[in-house]
């Protein structure tokens, strides 16, 4: 076992996120015993085809019994409702956390089920990819990738060292946010850009002149990038968008008065304002690359991949 | 030499196309002679370090003297100006090419001063990243991906034969089009995607409640996406919105139209429309994939590339 270890972990959920904690966990040897819930027969039969944990089953409330540690990654819209199965069989002094892409209606569904026994510390680790299913994690994932944590007020400080070292031991870097304020900045950093890439695709999709053949053929000019997040989990984001509403819809009015700012500059051929624009876009990329939360290869780099 | 090869060959404009186009010619010993020319001396002395031609001048009329093949690869609102000052000292039977991002505004600039005895066919390789000037170009640029030829009524069956031929040994496959509905094509595959991305990075960089730094650190959940395109050339960028304008300000309606659909859904809480929305984007990605426009990899792949 590595340094930082568990007796029992309890993952509930094993889709990309799930099973790439669960594949941390095993990889590093981090816990004495991991248990696998989720809620289909066939995700939990791929679970232990894969040999995430030590144990699986259906019920969630099995699940949890003895755990010292239970981490629920499910979709946001889902977590009242695990919350409410798991809370009466929670052991005293249980660490429980989620994943979630939403931080003030995961609090709002799960913390009045948590019995006062319990630590419950809201997360999200800001890494993924548009691929679900345990078949889609991997080791690495969060590397160099930031995790909010959104402690609720008089949160036990041991219990929040501990949740930070779990995190730091899965490679990101923490950090501790509000979570109204997480909701803001998740909501202009991941949610406007998967909202506005979906909302391109179908655009695209429902032309009358232009055929879907030609969008496909012709996608390399920039469409295709687009097409990634377009591609993610549609459950996932269905709930994202209604229980992050009041963020997403005060960052959807700010992006779509900027564009009717541009949308005149074009039909005025104004080129100054089109041209200070564009030229001050390019430093926040430059910033994310020496941050290193991005590559600085072309295309992303993508051409070295590509079989063509 | 390889099987199809020309005299000499003039490239006006030596950045990631220019060059891209040198490299190729170059590695498959394409041309007896490779005139460039370039506006900047920095620019042409680079082109020189870097030998991607034969004899290098900034005299775009002395460059075309004598050559088979001339390809203008500069912004598109310079065309014009480039058209003008090598048209008198074209040779008879030069074929005349263009790869400019619009095309209808391309031949209206440099077609009346084309003289009769020169074929003059535009063109657009549907093929690109976000980084401009000679040392970004690379050979493979064009490898798989598309160009499209617009051919002007009454052009010689020979010389675009010809133009087919060369973008063939360049790696791409041709096609032929109106330029009016290349315009209409590129506006939503290639334009909107490049304005929108833009405008969000614009949007983030506005806002007084989430600042820079946390924009940055949290990019990697889908943010950075949009960056890469919003990194490319402004001054490509800012002449492809005045030359495109009327395609762009229909494809511009058309999306803040589905935009305020999405909205509505996301205010009413209208799961079903945004799942069904969310679900019938991914199939255009898997097309995408199929055609082999874009790497299936998650993330684009990027992690097999982050250092991090
Ligand atoms: N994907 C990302 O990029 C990303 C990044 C950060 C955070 N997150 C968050 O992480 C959580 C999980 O996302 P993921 O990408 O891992 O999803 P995923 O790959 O689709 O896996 C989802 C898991 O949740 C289970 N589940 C689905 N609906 C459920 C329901 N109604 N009740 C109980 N369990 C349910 C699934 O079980 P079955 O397969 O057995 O049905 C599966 O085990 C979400 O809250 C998401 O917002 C995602
Ligand atoms: N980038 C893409 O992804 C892409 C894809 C397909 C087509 N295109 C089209 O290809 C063309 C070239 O793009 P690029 O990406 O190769 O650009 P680039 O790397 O920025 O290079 C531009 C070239 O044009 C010259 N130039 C710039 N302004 C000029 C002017 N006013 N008059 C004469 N020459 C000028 C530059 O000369 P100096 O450096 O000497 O100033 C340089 O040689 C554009 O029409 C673009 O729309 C681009």
């Amino acid at each position: 076992m590595g340094s930082l270890a568990f007796e029992r972990i309890t993952l509930i959920g094993i889709g990309l996120i799930g099973s790439s904690i669960a594949r941390e966990i095993r990889e590093q040897g981090m816990a004495g015993h991991v248990t696998i819930s989720t809620r289909s027969p066939e995700t939990l039969k791929r679970a232990e085809e894969l040999g995430l944990g030590d144990s699986y089953t259906l019920s969630a409330a099995e699940a949890v019994k003895g755990a010292d540690l239970v981490i629920v990654s499910v979709p946001v819209g889902a977590s009242g409702a695990v919350a409410e199965e798991i809370a009466p069989h929670l052991k005293p002094g249980a660490l429980v956390t989620d994943v979630g892409s939403t931080k003030a209606s995961v609090i709002a569904q799960m913390m009045p089920h948590m019995p006062p026994h319990v630590h419950f510390i809201p997360g999200h680790p800001i890494a993924g990819t548009e691929k679900s299913g345990p078949d889609a994690g991997f080791v690495g994932l969060f590397k160099g990738r930031w995790c909010i944590l959104t402690p609720i007020e008089g949160t036990d400080r041991d219990a929040l060292a501990l949740l930070r070292a779990f995190w730091e031991a899965m490679g990101s870097m923490v950090d501790e946010m509000d979570p109204q304020h997480h909701d803001k900045v998740l909501a202009i950093v991941s949610h406007l850009p998967h909202i506005i890439a979906y909302n391109i695709v179908g655009t695209a999709d429902d032309l009358e002149t232009v055929t879907e053949s030609e969008v496909i053929k012709y996608s390399a000019s920039g469409f295709r990038d687009f097409t990634r997040l377009a591609a993610s989990d549609p459950t996932m984001w269905r709930d994202v968008c209604l229980h992050n509403k009041d963020a997403i819809l005060e960052m959807l009015a700010r992006f779509s008065e900027d564009l009717a700012y541009l949308q005149r500059a074009i039909r005025w051929g104004e080129g100054d304002k089109l041209f200070e624009l564009f030229t001050r876009t390019r430093a926040i990329r430059r910033s994310i690359v020496q941050a290193g939360q991005d590559v600085d290869a072309p295309d992303f780099g993508r051409h070295a991949l590509d079989p063509k």
